[in-house]
């Protein structure tokens, strides 16, 4: 389908806008007046600019507060339309939107309405400008979707239609079955925006907090397929006012825009996701100071043992159980860093191929002639996401262990290595402000994964938000999260090890590395204790807990942090999905005290 | 009055918030219970802190969802209590607020709430510990001020009152009068909380936006009032949630929790305002390449003369009109930049005290002995702001003209110089993020300015958030911004000058130098002419034009940006108090697009 995006959604100039929206791959835009208002271009250059880019002028918007007027104010409303009608034809535009009138003075009367909508598609029509009313949520009168269409068919013109748009329909809690009910040639417009479930007004919420599809919470494949059902041959538009993007890059913007449309492409098309990973193959960490140094003394200290090293690079495996972590000598961070993850694929070829038609940066594969060959994108964030089958520890020869306390001296191991962490339960990653809602579309379009718990935690410094999102099995959860803090405050990640018995692992680690144990205050325990009735060898051993409604139980505890990294050692009991957010603001607390 | 803050209202971990609320002034603190669960330090060791740092720990907060509950959930409440009675007697505090059950569990029912209270109450004496009962404005069934008052007094325990909150109070919109229905004895605490009128769920409201008395649209003094009123003679304690303190540096956050305190005690004791400025005695601008370069050239353009030369410093005097700009060759900016702003004082000195019991930095008078004294104090944003009778014109002596054209080579001049342009109508400063809501308690409690419209504007790069305030006269107007744009995008300043006649003005700087103004695009007027009737040559001068409801006219244009300062000169017609702040997008764009 034609994909095309309004000029507001990005940020910059109109001619900025233009140049980022076309490099994305759209097809059309739709011109928002105020961009053109601010522009030094002409509307002949406008229009010559976008015809070099290859972008067609699908809408020009919004007109606004025409209809269900008294006859004095229609005089000045028809002139106001005349003069848009004109720069529309020298703009190449001959799709007009018209808002539903928000103004005091509209009068509730569908038949006034529809009587000078009519009048204004016939002046339309002799400049071969055709109307697309759309019900603003906040409309006047006029602010459901079926009304205007009931008032579109009232004024019976060929030039007079309706615009769909998704925020509207679905911010009023409208069912969008009802579109069907309306002949496809007279929806003369699909405006597309998602946005997060919030609780308040409707206006602020549409001006600030839209989304892409799949961004946020509503449900558009399910209204656009009312909308194709319908008969709509017309773009798929794009309209989204977000504070972020604002001050986002416009190139980036447009192209997560664009990715959004394919997504929802595939969605309608019932592409299968082919990339739905079964299981982390691994996690790999940057690690500046390789053969046993602080990450490995750390890993060590969790019971993970070397088991292999790399044919061809400076990188080791270390494993426990099926929590399998690279640490990269030669990886270019500075300090122990989170770079990259491997994902168990079913396909991993399939996967990488969906990635890529997701706009995705899929990346080089930069390794020795012998390697296995490894499938990989870039996350938002810059992570690396390998997409594996199990191939890939072909590179891995057995490695001399690096604990010796648990194994026979020079005797290279190839595992199992069996402990009480069983894998990877989870990573959380640290995005920069600007991609938040970037990486939701990607872990979400790119990795199928389904979106969970949204949340905002207490820091010291500010605020985080959190994300998290897992395979519809749980085999794979990722939690992004952003940072709002102070200046000089750093984001951490962290890898979360799922762990059969978190309290034996930290009686053994208090007992002989106490200071690899995140140290939590004996006040936590207070209240901890005060709300139910636990073990009182948590407190002792620093361990913490947390308890969902239907019974299910979180023990969990976290290391030092080494670089930009953490780890946490997690047991669920009793179908526990959550991560202990509420624990959360101690953790923070502490890591800041100790950075 | 005493004055505590509760330490969710300030940054940092629990000791840093209690040495920068120490270092504001307060004589107490509520320890908010998540800064205590997060603390390394034990409950007996927070106590000695405070009681070092000179703090009292006037209240323990909060504790939720006890009332109104079924039996088999009461004895779990009791015994959660009874853990917190054990905490506070530890940390030296008696005082425990107690929100209203927000639980679907809650049963309303207030004889159980009154009955189970006073069970809490009984308990609680125990410990020494008194129990302040409020109404969050989200309770389940308790959710308004009287309603809670009307438990306690059924549950009518010595150790058992209410707890007021402004926010939940105002928030409701109730009428804070009914407080003086309660004996002041039974109002166990205050606290204090503004905000901005916003339309949204009334949680996310409180949680995010609260901010101190003075910087939002609540009548604090009001409610204050009523509560003295009452007979209530315990602390005013602030009580707020602020995404962008959460952020701020402690100190300064504390500081400016304390003025609004001051300035909310001036209020109620009818303090007059010493200093409301009668007008702008100057504004000075940094001017790195003096003697009639860039600046002077556009000051002339703009028919200013220079009349005056300081006495030891070197600094010009410009003006035309009332209004008067001084040229610093000396101030330290690196390229022209607003630095000082003048006010014309009934009172200097009454003026700078008044400041300095404010807490306003007041700023030494380095000057040459021979100079009259001058008083100043900073703004938040660092801009000296001077408190001036007539006298300080006596530091210059008439300068050779700088305008030939207009004047006799060669002769001093002391003005008056007669010109369009009458006087400094506003002064626009753009000020940091986390410092905007301290600006306006600034500028409304140290200038006794009133706040006027609070407005958000697109930018290309983001948005710029705008509160203007004006003395009651209109003599001083003042709009504070902040832009919160993307990375590389620098904020400007302005000095907009009032004027009889723009379209003169304008008409002779197009003829003579049309690269100072600020080019308006052709489509700005396409849409103005569809709009208005207006006289086709502002499009040719590039004046811009704004009307209101009642027909006031505005007319302005822009000069280019030298620097980070730009001039404006607006022209009011009719009783036009805004600030065209609609045509202020098309500025943005323009002024980004030639940066």
């Amino acid at each position: 389908m034609r994909k095309s995006i309004a000029t507001v959604s990005v940020s910059g100039t109109l001619t900025e806008k233009l140049e980022a929206i076309a490099a994305a791959g759209f097809d059309g835009v739709e011109i928002f007046e105020n961009d053109l208002l601010a522009c030094p271009l002409s509307p002949e250059e406008v229009r010559a600019r976008a015809a070099d880019l290859g972008l067609g002028i699908d809408l020009y918007q919004p007109f606004r507060d025409f209809e269900a007027v008294p006859p004095e104010v229609l005089a000045g409303n028809l002139r106001r339309a005349e003069r848009k009608f004109q720069v529309m034809e020298r703009l190449g535009a001959d799709l007009l939107l018209v808002c539903s009138n928000v103004s005091p003075a509209a009068i509730g009367d569908d038949e006034l309405a529809a009587e000078q909508l009519r009048l204004l598609a016939e002046r339309a029509a002799e400049h071969g400008v055709r109307i697309a009313y759309e019900a603003l949520a906040w409309g006047r009168h006029v602010n459901a979707y079926l009304h205007a269409w009931r008032i579109v068919r009232m004024a019976d013109h060929p030039n007079l239609g309706t615009c769909l748009d998704s925020f509207h329909i679905l911010s009023r809690g409208s069912d969008p079955i009802g579109i069907e009910a309306i002949p496809g040639e007279k929806i003369f417009f699909l405006q597309l925006a998602d946005a997060p479930l919030l609780a308040m007004d409707v206006l602020q919420w549409s001006r600030h907090y839209r989304c892409f599809p799949g961004q946020g919470n509503f449900d558009l494949a399910g209204l656009t397929a009312s909308v194709l059902r319908a008969g709509y041959a017309g773009p798929l538009s794009l309209e989204v006012f977000n504070d972020v993007f604002r001050q986002a890059s416009a190139e980036r913007t447009a192209l997560d825009g664009m990715r959004s449309l394919i997504a929802l492409e595939q969605n309608l098309d019932g592409v299968t996701h082919p990339a739905v990973p079964a299981g982390f193959a691994f996690a790999e960490l940057a690690d500046p100071d390789p053969g046993g140094g602080t990450l490995g003394g750390l890993l060590s200290a969790l019971g993970f043992v070397r088991t292999g090293v790399h044919a061809s690079k400076p990188v080791e495996l270390w494993s426990q159980g099926e929590a399998r972590l690279l640490l990269n000598a030669g990886a270019d961070a500075g300090e122990p860093a989170l770079v990259a993850i491997g994902l168990d694929s079913p396909d991993p070829g399939g996967a990488v191929k969906h990635a890529g038609s997701l706009l995705s940066p899929v990346l080089p594969r930069e390794r020795a002639p012998e390697d296995v060959p490894l499938d990989a994108v870039a996350a938002p964030d810059g992570t690396e996401i390998f997409f594996c089958d199990t191939a890939w520890l072909a590179d891995f020869a057995p490695a001399a262990p690096a604990r010796l306390a648990d194994l026979t001296p020079g005797t290279p191991v190839a595992g199992p290595i069996t402990g009480p962490i069983t894998g990877i339960d989870h990573v959380a990653l640290t995005q920069p402000l600007h991609y938040f809602d970037e990486a939701a579309l990607f872990y979400r379009s790119v990795l199928g994964l389904r979106p969970q718990e949204s949340l905002e935690l207490p820091d010291p410094y500010g605020l985080l938000r959190s994300k998290a999102m897992s395979a519809p099995d749980g085999a794979v959860r990722m939690v992004v999260n952003i940072a709002q803090v102070g200046a000089g405050h750093l984001p951490w990640q962290h890898i979360a090890l799922a762990c059969d018995d978190v309290v034996a692992v930290a009686r053994r680690l208090r007992a002989e590395q106490p200071g690899l144990l995140l140290p939590i205050p004996g006040n936590y325990y207070d209240d901890l204790e005060a709300r139910y009735e636990v073990d009182p060898e948590l407190r002792r051993l620093g361990v913490l807990y947390d308890r969902d409604g239907d019974g299910g139980e979180f023990l969990h505890l976290y290391t030092v942090t080494v670089g930009r990294v953490f780890f946490e050692l997690v047991q669920r009991v009793g179908g526990y999905q959550g991560y202990g957010a509420g624990n959360a603001p101690i953790r923070l607390a502490v890591q800041h005290a100790g950075a």
